[in-house]
């Protein structure tokens, strides 16, 4: 097993990654014993594992599983409410525990519940999917979305315990795991060239669920996440290069209407985008983008964003969250393993979109 | 003018009250500055101070006002989806801010608005209502009601500044200002005994609405709350002495249905019955529960809860957010001036039930 650290003072926390974690997990029973605690999944999630994480919650005082409907379409108020009227109808007070076992969607979501539930009350994460195991399970952004926007509402609530058993990974979608990999490039490009080679190198057996590559690259990939965060935990300044292909991504994404693509495809693309942007403005090599291009692709995820306008594109940008007074922010590679954060002017912007759509 | 501090490091703000700020102040005109700013407020409070508010916001870059339906039963999601529809629509980025202008509702509504769109906006507070210049504008506690409790959810989100013009009371319904008395009572009741004998004696002019005495009350009531704020920012412990009166006065709103009572109107009675329960447990004089009944009283708010059994008081009780696994906590007086925080056995506390509604 390994066990990292996110330190950040008293809202510190462990992350814990290897196999078998899901029943037997001592620091999670020790958290849950003798409080009111709520299993929070989706109806993907709940049949497959929510029996078997009980084992760790034999201690609760209450036990409540709150089921909620699958996917990125039902991260918002509906859920919410649905959420929270479960914790007062059990009457969860401000010690109880909420435990988000899922994707992100369900993670983002729990954890949103658990920030403002009685102005905020303690959650675990249990990331079962790739994306959420080296991304969102880590870092404490929790939040729902708007239909005008992804994640427009949120807040920053760390978890106390992050617990991953890629074990879960051998239900989840080839297309998911691809997805999840997006991230993990992300992180070899935006901070580590060697962990980005080990990770191009090692892509056939982490598609091919290789448990001991699987837990590797969790492992590595939320160190990486937890030393930015760790630095800049409320998103300051070095926490938006985990954005790379995100001012991109997002803009797919809120284009398309969420859950057409995957959040991690259209973080592909983005970063495909981003890359060939770092060329236009002569901070990065042709050749790295080149090689960018091809692990993305090698990971079995889309290289090209949709065929929209640019026009299209700057409106879906401007509205980021990233965006400053409507100016979009983009993460720029200088080289793979180091990034810088800028605005872009329109012409080379423009020039990306036409090249990298369609 | 009154200035003071409330310091809580790199989330210290000043808290200005005086009379005529609304129009003219400096510190609320250099924080608009060049940024998106959105005006929050009620149809109550809307067409009496919105355009005159206007005068510190010339400098804004995006000035748009969102009025939202007056009342407590308003403090929900709807009029929460309602302002987020309006950010969003304008395109409001991180770096907005929200000026919250209105009573508590408001306030606690935009600065819970704040607190979550894009995971934390600035936020200032111009709180037009006693209750919320001496108490829900202090201190960082924002939040809407659920159908099941108020203030169920919500986030600590400080301001970066407070402006109190005491004018603004000059609009406010005789009873709403002794409902901001309550508050006012609380502070010397918990804190300050000297405090509460002067505003004892200050009652009529305060009831009179005689600018200095309204000054000097808020300016003192709000320097309480900031030094009790400053030493339990998220209410860990000496912070809920601030709640005397609030778990009874809480009953009392939720069974009765939010807006039968005002907030202050139930504080009142809760502290009544506090005191009542604190005698019963050999705490405080019979004298002292006595006086305070007194001068709650001319302060023109009830002194008795509405008639309910102690079953259905005790079920109202339970699902307080100040309740630690269902068993209801008080704050109880030792004397007029001094608080602390208990569990009560049933018995006493079935005999202030009964002793004090109906």
């Amino acid at each position: 097993m390994h066990e990292l650290k996110v330190a950040l003072g008293d809202r510190s926390y462990p992350i814990l990654v290897g196999s078998g974690l899901l029943g037997g997990s001592e620091p999670l029973a020790r958290l849950a014993e003798g409080r009111m605690v709520a299993i929070v999944t989706d109806t993907n999630v709940g049949p497959l594992y929510a029996a078997r994480l009980r084992g760790s919650l034999g201690g609760a005082s209450t036990l409540i599983e709150v089921v909620l409907p699958a996917g990125e379409a039902n991260k918002g108020w509906a859920s919410l409410g649905v959420l929270f009227d479960a914790l007062l109808g059990a009457r969860f007070d401000r010690e109880s525990l909420i435990v988000a076992v899922g994707g992100g969607v369900v993670g983002d979501l729990a954890g949103f519940a658990a920030a403002v539930y009685q102005r905020g009350i303690d959650f675990v994460q249990v990331p079962t999917t790739l994306l959420a195991q080296v991304d969102s399970s880590v870092g404490g952004k929790t939040g729902i979305n708007h239909p005008m926007g992804k994640n427009m509402i949120g807040a920053f609530h760390q978890p106390r315990l992050v617990v991953v058993d890629v074990d879960t990974l051998r239900t989840l979608p080839a297309r998911e795991l691809s997805a999840g990999l997006a991230e993990v490039i992300k992180h070899g490009a935006v901070a580590d060239a060697e962990y980005f080679d080990s990770v191009a190198r090692d892509l056939p057996s982490l598609r091919a669920l290789d448990a001991e590559a699987l837990a590797a690259a969790v492992a590595r990939s939320c160190e990486i996440k937890a030393s930015v965060v760790e630095r800049d935990e409320r998103e300051g300044g070095l926490r938006a290069i985990l954005n790379f292909g995100h001012t991109f991504g997002h803009a797919i994404e809120a284009g398309l209407g969420y859950g057409q693509w995957l959040h991690g495809e259209a973080v592909g693309a983005g970063m495909v985008m981003a890359a060939d942007l770092s060329c236009r403005l002569g901070l990065l090599d042709g050749s790295a983008a080149a090689r960018l291009r091809e692990v993305v692709a090698a990971a079995g995820l889309p290289v090209r964003g949709p065929a929209w306008s640019t026009k299209r594109y700057l409106e879906l940008m401007s509205i980021d969250k990233k965006a400053q007074r409507g100016t979009p922010r983009f993460v720029l590679l200088e080289r793979i393993g180091s990034a810088q954060i800028r605005k872009a002017p329109n012409e080379p912007l423009a020039a990306t979109l036409a090249a990298c759509s369609g």
